[in-house]
């Protein structure tokens, strides 16, 4: 595999089930191979960058936080929160200097800390564009979580204020910087299994807490497309690799439902792309939680399952005769998209998953709420 | 399980795994219980029903006639074919009196033969109306394989045809008739795994022989969605138990291919239902060989692949912190479903998918098919 995720996650490394019995193996010099050749790399700029985080919710508390430990590149240096006991507890555990704790007030003068290289966004959507655009004017890089904004409006300032700090604009689609749903891509686009017919792609699970921001429309943008459909949508592009040109939509949300006073519930769309290939795919706070996709060929079929959660990934290939489990070694998903971003700022590279791309699928996903609105099949 | 297959096919009878372990098992004495039990069981009218097999084509080689050998209450008596040699052939083998061969043209002289209760219509489907109609009008019983032709109009010709006879008419869901889909519609109404919240079903495969009559306009009526997408579209009505009322499609069919001048490759749909559950469904005769569906419910989810292929079905029911592998003794679905008709014409019951059945999916796939050219979405 290519050295985009700055670490070298190598195909030698992973583990073969053919059918019932355990084939290629030799895991553990597998393994060691892998860690030692992690250890005998240099840090490339002999350095790594700091990262501020924005926004001490549980994704950076249970996720991002932990994650910098396995980080080459990056290292966690500031704090940006409206809870200052929060962020001093956290500050302590991670090492973070009680001067790098910042308030949304007080956010802006981060452009004096030279500490801080890289900003991560970790706040409700709503606030991803102010807090972006905000990072850009203080001279900082930023990571922005997905989905990168409300509207494509929004994503836009978003891209056009990186343009004008000259600065780096990644969103934080992490199944891109992890080796399965890398190794799903390069099958898929290899046409080892046939040229690729359909993409069938289910993300959702059973959403809890009335009262969470993910369902309130104003922080939120819209309900279960916008933060977990918004994987089958982005699957159905990375696997694909081409835009779609047409969308149709089908919601249903629950009446009388509390969570659901603002925001959808289901939402299931099909996609057309412009080799014919198809996509059909499901989006729900109500079901018990899926990730999962399929990719058609015309002589077998890769399935992911799960296929975006942070652990745990399964990849089956299914050909005639065969069905052969492929695992590889578990990466930690956010320090890898965080040492991809460090990289590209210390060599100048474009992101794998620029502004862009969030842009692209909030285009999309707009077009997905028409088309379940206007129950017609929209041309993108 | 209830006993309108006419086999006992006791929940006594399934091996459960949990996780990777095998868990209650005893395989060996529930298959014995199973077996004696049927050996006990007498034959209730004290004889097996003649059956006619109209059409000697694969499915009638490979499936049907083998099935007879496991039969309770169906025995193969006669032949209709055009094909004179192959049904001499089969006829020694299946010990078929040589004067209960027809052919297309002697096929209504079969009202003057007592030997044949019961005919089974194998033919193309553009031909099912007509021989299902001249079948009533010989004073017969009739089994018609799926889909039930092609158009509703074609029916209800059948139906009508039926009633007027006052014989059985019964179109040949052999899913409904054996015990891992029956268990899949137990849990997913019994709502076990909470209420369903979306169904999705994925049935295709690869088409050979551009020659064949499944690509013939007149003789199938329609593409995927008629000969192997109905089985998606059965199995989201039989597991909610409820009528869609409204249709979404998109297709493609890939231009140039000899297997497509008349017929459709891929056509996906989606289905709403009066409860608010959804359905998402893919249909192809151009993947990878599929048969799969999934129930999810709010606290878990049954997914069943294969789901309804000849043989080898696999369940899998996912909870919190559990995944369960539901086996059950493999059942043939032809013996199955023919027995099941037996024992409607021996005791005067409506078979469980009577014409009505298989209409309600000739309607739904015609507004497919509708959704997919006017690109809206359809109330049906």
């Amino acid at each position: 595999m290519s050295d985009t995720t700055g670490k070298e996650v190598t195909r030698r490394g992973f583990i073969t089930r053919v059918g019932q019995g355990l084939v290629a193996a030799n895991l553990a010099g597998s393994l060691l191979k892998n860690a030692s050749a992690q250890l005998t790399v240099p840090d490339p700029p002999g350095k790594k960058l700091g990262w501020a985080i924005v926004g001490l919710g549980s994704l950076s508390i249970h996720q991002i936080l932990p994650a910098f430990a396995k980080c080459e590149k990056s290292k966690v240096v500031a704090f940006v929160s409206g809870h200052p006991d929060k962020a001093n507890k956290l500050a302590l555990r991670y090492g973070v200097s009680p001067k790098n704790i910042y308030n949304y007030q007080n956010y802006d003068s981060i452009k004096d800390n030279p500490d801080v290289d890289i900003i991560y966004i970790v706040l409700p959507n709503g606030m991803h564009a102010e807090y972006t655009v905000r990072g850009f004017q203080a001279g900082k890089h930023v990571l922005c979580e997905k989905p990168m904004a409300n509207t494509a409006a929004e994503c836009q300032q978003m891209i056009d204020a990186a343009q004008r700090a000259n600065r780096k604009l990644m969103i934080a689609y992490r199944c891109r910087y992890e080796p399965y749903n890398r190794e799903a891509i390069r099958i898929a686009q290899s046409k080892e299994l046939g040229p690729t017919q359909m993409i069938i792609a289910d993300t959702g699970f059973n959403i809890g807490d009335p009262n969470q921001w993910r369902l309130n429309r104003k922080l939120a943008g819209g309900g279960s497309l916008m933060d977990i459909g918004i994987y089958a949508l982005n699957a159905s592009r990375y696997l694909s690799g081409e835009e779609p040109t047409e969308v149709n939509a089908m919601t249903y949300t629950s009446p009388g439902d509390p969570r659901f006073k603002e925001v959808e519930e289901h939402i299931n769309f099909q996609l057309g792309f412009p080799s014919g290939l198809l996509a059909n795919c499901t989006s729900s706070y109500g079901y018990f939680p899926q990730s999962h996709y399929r990719v058609l060929g015309t002589e077998g079929r890769i399935e992911m399952d799960p296929a975006t959660w942070y652990t745990g990934l399964r990849m089956r290939l299914s050909r005639r005769n065969t069905i052969e489990e492929r695992e590889f070694p578990e990466v930690d998903h956010f320090a890898s998209e965080m040492d991809h971003m460090s990289d590209c700022v210390m060599q100048n590279k474009e992101p794998l998953t620029p502004g862009e791309e969030g842009l692209r699928d909030l285009k999309i996903m707009m077009k997905i709420y028409e088309a379940a609105q206007s129950r017609q099949t929209i041309k993108l």
